[in-house]
């Protein structure tokens, strides 16, 4: 290990969670403690051909900086870390365009571009070896021994995001269509909350496909799918459905070992014991050597973590091309 | 029954199938068979407020109808029957306008309106009671003891339509993914086909979710599900699983006796013993009393053959406010 670098009293670091929703954004000490009120801007960053629009986010991205300065009376920033969901497979403009801008505006040189399931995972596990299960709308599940990442699912509502919100709801509305039909596998129980939430049921077609956001539509299903649970076995049966795929997801991504740390992090876990308590099971019947631990922050935090560790050079998270870069260190 | 009207020497009638890929047309005379060559128009007919648009369907039917007039050396059309998708839930306008416009346009006041799964089924069964399973990438399966519909299914690739293309390609897709990240359920098989269609399968979403024609996109990989199941288990329980799918929505809508006509349309039915195989099996354990029947013709057949009945008087299908309306009858 390298000595730890030298910081300066008044340094700061700048962590940014990058989303659906739009852009939050907090300050801390190299210590990595947050300090109390992140920012957050309104809009989400726009996608263009390029993937990610860098100067969409810079422009967004500086005034919160600065705001968070003032807040604090002022300091410096020594190092940033971003974490942004799409930057896997969208985040060339940003690898190539925010470091030289952040060193141009705030003067930092250092500056970690990160894959959202990475921050969500330094957020919830720190730097030790485990796996997280990151599941809201969608769902995916990442993992590391420290020298390498894996990464299971989140392919989006038609291709995977098995077990996550969109999931669950879509399947309890099946269900509800099922009971509406006289088909097998329907339950009169949801098909009540259905219609009492919907409408005449023949409608739902009509109010679903033509939204651009259907999963979040299906995924607002699955509270009341988790409502029915207790009473209701087609409703269990879909979140022992749900748990089994969790527990598949974060088994092809537990890094070897005698044990694996499993966080679960995210809104979908909100859904509480009618999720949680089948999880519990399937993880361990199919991870035995699992260890459930709680998630210890979220990606912002994840994000506020990263930045500490690349400010004092004791970032033991592993680069990846996608997943995880580091711009301006010491050595580099 | 009242006795069969007098159907004069030219009498011809007229048969239109209405759909996804635009319309097709038909004359006959009123004994039902089909005159050789049915047209075609480019386009759909468009969808508004007000739901399929009449005066945009009358517009591409009209030359459609004199065009095939023209073929047969002239003639009187004394019925029309017209099969559409949507009409149930989209067929308010076509129903308030298409009688009297087609009066008008050609002196044809007999006419029927019917959703694309009555001339399906008209096409399939003819006037018999039974079930019909209509499927190509969604699925819909409709039946009759010739007192009143039953409907199952149909309800698109996000609320069913279960067992149909799209829901079997997805499913396969769904393995696609698995086998990538190392999860259970993957299929190193379709993963081959998936790679050599597509690409790198971590690009799929990027491919998948811009696409306004998703369920076809998905629909696409069905038939690379059945070439692989002889040998990959994966693919050979997706389409078991559809073959149950397929036989509940048959158990559904199959009118009480002691035996239930079963006839399988649709273009999903290419896919042949992979599929048909499991679904003989499924339909023998589920529905013992179902006896599979060839589908005798299409829907624009169907539409023919309802436009026949009208025209004389005998048809036996029941009317209902949504799938079968018939206007301008003797006694109405």
């Amino acid at each position: 290990m390298r000595p730890a670098a030298e910081v300066p009293a008044d340094a700061l670091v700048l962590g940014v969670d990058s989303g659906g929703s739009g852009l939050r954004a907090a300050l801390g000490p190299p210590e990595g403690m947050r300090a109390p009120a992140p920012v957050r801007s309104a809009e989400p960053v726009r996608t263009g051909e390029r993937g990610i629009d860098a100067e969409h986010f810079i422009a967004q991205l500086l005034p919160m900086a600065r705001e968070l300065l003032a807040r604090v009376g002022g300091g410096r920033i020594t190092a940033v870390a971003i974490g942004a969901a799409g930057l896997a497979t969208l985040g060339d403009d940003l690898r190539a365009q925010l470091p030289s801008a952040l060193e141009e505006a705030l003067g930092v040189r250092r500056v970690a571009l990160a894959a959202d399931a990475v921050t969500a995972y330094a957020g919830a596990v720190g730097d030790r070896p485990g796996a997280v299960v990151a599941a809201g709308t969608g769902l995916i599940a990442i993992g590391t021994d420290l020298t390498a990442w894996r990464r299971a699912d989140g392919w989006g509502h038609l291709l995977g995001d098995c077990g996550g919100g969109a999931w669950i709801g879509r399947a309890g509305l099946e269900a509800v269509m099922r009971a509406h039909d006289g088909r097998d596998g329907g339950s009169k129980a949801l098909l009540v909350r259905a219609e009492d939430l919907f409408g005449p049921v023949t409608g739902l077609p009509g109010q679903l496909y033509p939204r651009t956001d259907r999963p979040a539509v299906l995924a607002s299903f699955a509270p009341h799918v988790a409502a029915c649970a207790a009473d209701d076995p087609v409703a269990e049966g879909i979140l022992r459905d749900a748990a089994r795929h969790i527990a598949q997801a974060a088994a092809a991504v537990c890094p070897a070992g005698d044990t694996c740390e499993v966080a679960l992090t995210g809104g979908l876990f909100k859904l509480g014991e009618p999720l949680t308590g089948p999880l519990r099971e399937e993880l361990t019947e199919r991870l035995p050597r699992a260890v459930q631990v709680t998630a210890a922050g979220d990606p912002l935090d994840g994000a506020l973590r990263i930045a500490a560790d690349i400010g004092a050079d004791r970032l033991r998270l592993p680069r990846d091309p996608r997943m995880l870069t580091v711009h301006g260190e010491a050595d580099s």
